[in-house]
């Protein structure tokens, strides 16, 4: 085990699209425990599209962007050192640990998690990811028995599992993604119904094929011009869930709005509504329950994308932005 | 009163701009209503932007664009001769007149109202325009007592019943429309609390000042760069009516949706949706009653924009796509 603290500075703001320069590694002293708090060791993070905004000109949900701090991030960890009566070494939690491998946190930043599950689960289906595609698809998109279910990044850390997840509620899943071996993966592997990847030069005429009765609900990722083509496949009274928008996140300038807004949403009466998970943290743990026993009795099968080492998460995050993730990319940091 | 049907048909389909060419008056018998049916003599008639989209390239709610027919539209009529047990002659009604002198109907096409408030609010707060100011504030926008409810072209049809209804609950209500003329009326004589014109340069300043805690509910009679420059004011969980699209309407190519779709839908969790006021049409008399009583005991003021002569329709209407009119703009055919 370490007996020093490795760091993932944010190094730079990206101009445009993010580098590897924009990261910088550091080494210092694990940190100390004050009265009343807990020392983590971090195990296994995650790097979220989201957290892309938190690195633009003008500050999101994620707080001004800044240099020379430790780059955020969730993490399940290993209590090392505990200073409170709530938590005792050996205890796992979520916690947000950043991009590092020891981490200080009073008792409130921190959710304990059992052990009868592969701890990754944590970061991807039982965590902030599936948590979005759950709050996204079921209370944001309202979704019923037999509604066609359109998911853009549809391989992605949410995407993957929301398409599962309407499939289990006796939904089709239609999932939209880069290339034609995401495209199999989908149908193989997760179970949608059809797949179509947004590169091929006929995937207006390939979304509609797939989409045979149109679209209930469009769970947007990307925004842009997926979003776009989405929208012309939309019923009467359907709903988009604006999840994300990852075409956007890695860039400094945010392009031109889908054309047919609002044009579209008048003649369909299309509720498009935007969320953020957090909203909805007082449904977590039965959200979490549900979850978990449809990943034990094997109906829901999450992927963890993992990259092995704390130094890898610039290139696994980069990587990510443009498209090569399937699942929940995650970094495990140590055993 | 005229032996004669004069109709204003559809001449051409506008090729970008609609003008009064795209029109001409024809002069043809009165029609005979067959067994069960009324022969209707038109009084008041409405010209509305919504029947614009009709004229495009493509469908709309209001059907694929053909010449030769006459122009659609809704009026209030007096019944002249019935075969029908539900109506006699001299009973008043709205119907799907059509810009002619008289109208031919089953029975079911009949709405029949009462002589006791001037019959032009039915085409006015009592009719479509009322029901949908009604419908979107209150049932689409969720409009709570406190809100501050921000209305573009706030001097049109709808959009100066909005405003009078947010106040009329206890909201703040900001217009904006055309010229400073228009806004000394919206504050003078409306009711509103603010009002800006999109054609001023400082526009997005003067609106911040009259938004001093963001905007609750914007509904949205105009979508392009009013509602772009609305998205940004907007408080978080609020919500965007979309009710029309007065800025496309007058082209045959859209332009591009509004930036910051869907980014600041999910970083502001603002719902955003569209409706057609037929949709509720289970629930007009309730809504009626309410808005005929605000109008009697004069909380409610409704502007109606007359013009006289069924011959004055369509530059009254290409007028109005101009932004011409205040109010419900209306065509006084026959006393």
């Amino acid at each position: 085990m370490s007996e020093q603290n490795r760091q993932i500075m944010i190094d730079s703001l990206p101009e445009d699209q993010l580098q590897e320069s924009n990261y910088r590694l550091e080494t210092t002293d694990v940190p100390s425990p004050g009265d009343g708090q807990v020392l983590c060791r971090t195990l296994v993070l995650t790097v979220g599209a989201g957290t892309r905004a938190g690195l633009q000109g003008s500050a999101s949900y994620a707080g001004a962007p800044k240099v020379n701090i430790v780059m955020n991030g969730s993490g399940v960890a290993r209590v090392q050192h505990s200073n409170s009566d709530q938590f005792k070494p050996g205890d796992l939690v979520i916690c947000p640990s950043g991009w590092q491998d020891y981490s200080v946190h009073d008792p409130a930043a921190l959710s304990p998690v059992t052990n009868d599950i592969d701890p990754a689960h944590y970061l991807g289906a039982l965590g902030t990811n599936g948590l979005t595609a759950y709050f996204g698809l079921f209370n944001v998109g309202n979704m019923k028995e037999g509604d066609t279910v359109l998911v853009s990044a549809a391989a992605g850390s949410v995407g993957h599992l929301v398409g599962q997840m309407a499939k289990i509620k006796g939904g089709r899943a239609v999932g939209i993604t880069s290339t034609s071996e995401k495209c199999s993966l989908l149908t193989s592997q997760l179970g949608y119904d059809a797949a179509v990847s947004y590169k091929s030069p006929d995937c207006r005429a390939d979304l509609k094929e797939a989409c045979p009765n149109g679209v209930d609900i469009y769970f947007d990722n990307t925004g842009g011009d997926i979003l776009e083509m989405a929208l012309r496949r939309m019923n009467d009274h359907s709903r988009i869930v604006c999840c994300g928008v990852v075409s956007q996140y890695d860039t400094s300038n945010p392009a031109g709005g889908p054309r047919g807004i609002p044009g579209l949403l008048v003649n369909k009466r299309i509720r498009m509504e935007g969320f953020l998970v957090f909203d909805f943290a007082a449904s977590y743990g039965k959200a979490r329950d549900q979850m978990k026993s449809w990943i034990i009795d094997g109906q829901l099968n999450p992927l963890n994308d993992e990259f092995d080492g704390l130094e890898k998460a610039p290139a696994a995050f980069v990587d990510m932005l443009a498209g090569g993730n399937v699942g929940t990319r995650m970094i495990r940091v140590a055993d």
